[in-house]
């Protein structure tokens, strides 16, 4: 399941949420938690679901930054990934054992572009680039991994997400989307995706966790991340909820859930009353 | 006429081009040059041309960072450009009295995503933004820009040119395009492009200068910016020189030039040849 616009909405749980997933846990239901954001480790994810009172383990939870991880420990990944990102991404290639570049580094140098070009000092031991949401972008980090993406034409090329824009406060500001298009526009390049909608994702969660599509759930509240991301992604159901990006449903959608609910916080509702 | 691959290679003035151009003023030609590059002003460029012993005046050069504060000028702007480039683009908005904000402001200030949210600051004076190369391009200025597109479906969006990439130093680096894209994916908004091949820029310098089309040839080193900028643009006549990108001629090509030189200083040895 998704997170944010399905079990709250900013800083406030969604009613009947931790009801309802205590239930499915108590009906021997597993949980896995689905997130694009590439700014917070599982560790700071599982704090921000613990801090609404719900239950979560670290091992039920996929931020996009883990999958990245995961993804590169899936290839048998063994060189150093130059990383457009910000400290989560670090971290969790660090758990993993994988050597990293980037990240603080070629952040906020102020140089001309003659400058960029004369102080490039490549590592030879890169061999995939990481981008995702990175509020200390710069010239020279885009230009680093330009650099080791058009030289050697099997680096690999790895996006955590590409959400155009998200918001913040009230506000919005540019996504990860929007960092991953200066490099496919100057490199001609296409990342391999590891956030919602991407195939690539479903297949590593399933490969990770074990769990059998046929008998899995997709709960979101986009359509064009979430319920695309378990309709293509070959889940045998896909839940939407009303409390989030879409809050009434039309009938002229390409993207079609399974099933629609006004929130997950109804399941408890409907059990207390029926059951 | 296009200046590097044309005119010079690098730091090496290409031979007999000085005689040519002097040929051509000689006859009474008029000569126009042209250059997508956004981080000179023209008192730059027009040094540059200068340094390789080719004579040249300011109001014969069109410059990108130029064309972006003439196209303003042209539509009678008056509030403030938000400018993603460099001071060339500051230098020539002041030339025409045009008031601007970014360049230097916002570059290089470490925060993350919540703290560039929580400090959008935003002028409501801001009525087009300007997106260029720019070497201390950063998150908030591209979250600023984002912030003004967005708010104001007026806002006028342009972009000094798409180059994907560009050669610095024996080193190709990201161009303008690569920056440009970030904002055309997070804010789903297409620029103005003042850049070859833009017919925009053609129809800038038609009614700047008052050449006659049916009476003008653009030089070039490049199809898919040179001669695709003049075939597109009405000019009567397009020429490729092979001292540039293209070296060879191939049939195979879809951009059709309608004349091919080896080089534009041939023009000055065919007449010391032949008259």
């Amino acid at each position: 399941m998704d997170c944010d616009g399905v079990l709250w909405r900013g800083k406030t749980i969604i009613p009947g949420v931790v009801e309802t997933l205590n239930l499915l846990r108590n009906m021997g239901k597993r949980l896995i938690f689905v997130t694009n954001n590439s700014t917070k480790t599982r560790a700071l994810i599982q704090k921000k679901i613990q801090s609404f009172g719900i239950q979560c383990n670290q091992e039920e939870i996929f931020g996009s930054a883990y999958a990245a991880a995961v993804y590169l420990k899936s290839i048998n990944f063994n060189k150093h990934v130059y990383v457009v990102g910000e400290e989560s991404i670090a971290s969790e290639m660090k758990d993993l054992g994988i050597k990293y570049r980037g990240v603080s580094e070629h952040a906020y140098i102020p140089k001309s572009v003659d400058e960029v070009a004369d102080s490039l000092n490549p590592d030879p031991e890169v061999e995939a680039v990481v981008c995702g949401l990175d509020s200390r972008v710069s010239y020279p980090k885009i230009a680093y991994a330009h650099y080791y993406l058009t030289k050697n034409k099997n680096c690999v090329f790895l996006a955590t997400n590409t959400d155009s824009y998200l918001p913040v406060h009230g506000k919005t500001l540019p996504g990860a989307g929007s960092i991953v298009s200066s490099l496919r526009t100057s490199t001609g390049r296409e990342p391999i995706v590891l956030g919602k909608p991407a195939i690539t994702l479903m297949e590593l969660i399933i490969k990770s966790t074990g769990i059998n599509p046929s008998r899995t759930c997709m709960v979101g509240d986009r359509l064009d991340t979430d319920i695309l991301f378990g309709n293509e992604g070959g889940l045998k159901y896909t839940l939407l909820v009303l409390t989030g990006v879409v809050h009434e449903w039309s009938q002229d959608q390409t993207i079609i859930p399974s099933h629609i609910i006004p929130s997950l916080g109804d399941i408890a509702s409907f059990f207390k009353a029926h059951l």
